[in-house]
């Protein structure tokens, strides 16, 4: 039920993902049966692999996540938990109020043995191979503990879901030796070269970041949100002003469309769709946060995504190297 | 002597600004003169209104700043402070060592009084009017105190120098609503709502930043130089990911030539240069620190505006508005 474009894109994402998954035994969606109902009929197929959960309440986007979850029982935020919670699904993809998805898996996931605080990790497009940036929001201030449990975190999932045999891992800073950043990061920095087994590169600054030379970079939810929107918020300028430039006159007008296919192609390669939603590390079960504006097509690659992080046992794999390093 | 492309450009932008920025009476360039004369011999013209003061150190990019301040004291960056301390110079502009360049400054000018901590402005392109990010790397940790400052000189300069006669004030969160952000974030937006006479519009999101409807936009130097770095590094993904499909066959070929006059426009919108360096606020004297990869444009525009800051006395100005709300 949430999201821009709901429920008419997470239908038709997930319709895809039924006829085009083949890994995928069912897809329950959860929310107003009558209206997934309608939106179901809409559809050209209608698998007989998606069923329906009918959940009576949903979170609005702008409502206070805690109140929500606690709230609203029959949410279908809160249904779709907790159909992951009893083993009836294996995964969960929601487009809708990131707060609240956090809340009730926090609520009724709970954080992995060992696992002070989820995290939500965001895989980005760069030059070379994507990036894997942890945390995106789900915490503003954080510890060096929480920081070294992050890059655990994002380095599983590079290796598990990238197939990155020995992921590279920088922390986000302002300049490249170790005496650079603030408090925090300083103290991180020293702190997570002595993990044993991670592949710790050191600093890494915003300069580095679309290089594509590191495979996770950590950094607090503060700082991780804000680069996440930043980064969308230049390639909107950057569209903004091609667009303007673009159509200034017929002559202009013909080259862009000689370079239709290109710029067809560019926006493929931007688009974050393509890696399908954030999954969110540090708890039972698995969790992938769509965003609020998916397309269909983006659903359909989130839930591509939670299919195998499922089936890789994502969590896990987090537990056991989180065990690895409180044993030490 | 500093800067990725020192002295020639530094030379070139020089000789520009002494050519064609009228209200300018002098120029001096500080470092090794034998290298300087050298270099000016090689420009066309070489104005009149230059002139050279020998500096016979120079501190290197990498230096440790406190370190290479205290013990060269015959570096350029020190012997152009001393201009400025002196009165000998109104303005002084690097293209160095910035962390050296701040040392300096902190040293030999001084904060103003009320200031607490000098901080680095960087105007930026955006879809409308340029915004004023501040800071962007002088202070790693801030308090609210620092923040408040901040918004202060922001709004002193986006006022003087881009001639918004009411600055928008934004402090960088990651919400909308009073309530998002980090701990120091949430207690700044109380505290800058209270500052009388600033147009403060709330927190304002990484999305918003280059939307261009917020003149100053307020955050700690770490967050604020990541995402300096951050949308520098998404600028320079967009044009390699262009060039790529653009170079693909001989049709976007074409259409590349067709539309070269729109990539040249879209570069000179997207370019910061045309901004000219960062200003650094809050100390007795003007101060302007260009991006070490300056072009001989990049430091006549830093040279423009240093000479408007200068004249505009952003410097007193500051110190003014700082006394208002500390007798308040």
């Amino acid at each position: 039920m949430g999201g821009d474009h709901a429920p008419k894109e997470t239908v038709r994402g997930s319709v895809g993902a039924a006829l085009g998954l083949k890994d995928i035994t069912k897809i329950i969606l959860v929310g107003d049966s009558e209206i997934l109902n309608r939106e179901l009929n809409r559809c050209k197929f209608k698998p007989s692999k998606i069923e329906i959960c009918h959940a009576s309440e949903a979170v609005a986007m702008g409502e206070s996540p805690a109140q929500a979850i606690r709230r609203k029982k029959d949410s279908s935020i809160s249904k779709a938990m907790d159909l992951v919670k009893s083993g009836e699904a294996d995964a969960m993809v929601s487009a809708g109020n990131t707060g609240a998805v956090l809340v009730a898996a926090m609520l009724k996931l709970r954080p992995l043995e060992g696992v002070e605080r989820p995290a939500i990790a965001m895989v980005m497009p760069t030059q070379q191979r994507p990036v894997v940036l942890i945390d995106v929001g789900a915490n503003t201030d954080c510890s060096v503990k929480l920081l070294e449990q992050f890059a655990i975190m994002g380095s599983v999932y590079s290796k598990a879901i990238l197939k990155q045999s020995k992921p590279v891992v920088g922390l986000l800073s302002i300049g490249g030796e170790e005496g650079k950043g603030n408090e925090i990061t300083k103290e991180a920095c020293a702190a997570l070269g002595k993990i044993a087994g991670l592949n710790f590169k050191g600093n890494v600054e915003g300069h580095d970041l679309f290089r594509g030379e590191t495979d996770v970079v950590v950094c607090d939810g503060f700082v991780g949100n804000v680069v996440l929107k930043t980064s969308e918020s230049v390639v909107h300028a950057v569209q903004y002003w091609m667009s303007k430039e673009f159509h200034k006159n017929p002559m202009r007008l013909l080259g862009a469309t000689l370079l239709k296919g290109a710029l067809k192609a560019m926006k493929r390669r931007m688009d974050p769709e393509l890696y399908g939603g954030a999954p969110l590390l540090g708890v039972n079960g698995t969790c992938i946060i769509a965003h609020g504006a998916s397309s269909g097509r983006a659903i359909l690659n989130a839930i591509r995504v939670a299919c195998e992080s499922a089936q890789n046992r994502v969590d896990q794999l987090i537990m056991k190297e989180i065990a690895k390093t409180r044993a030490i």
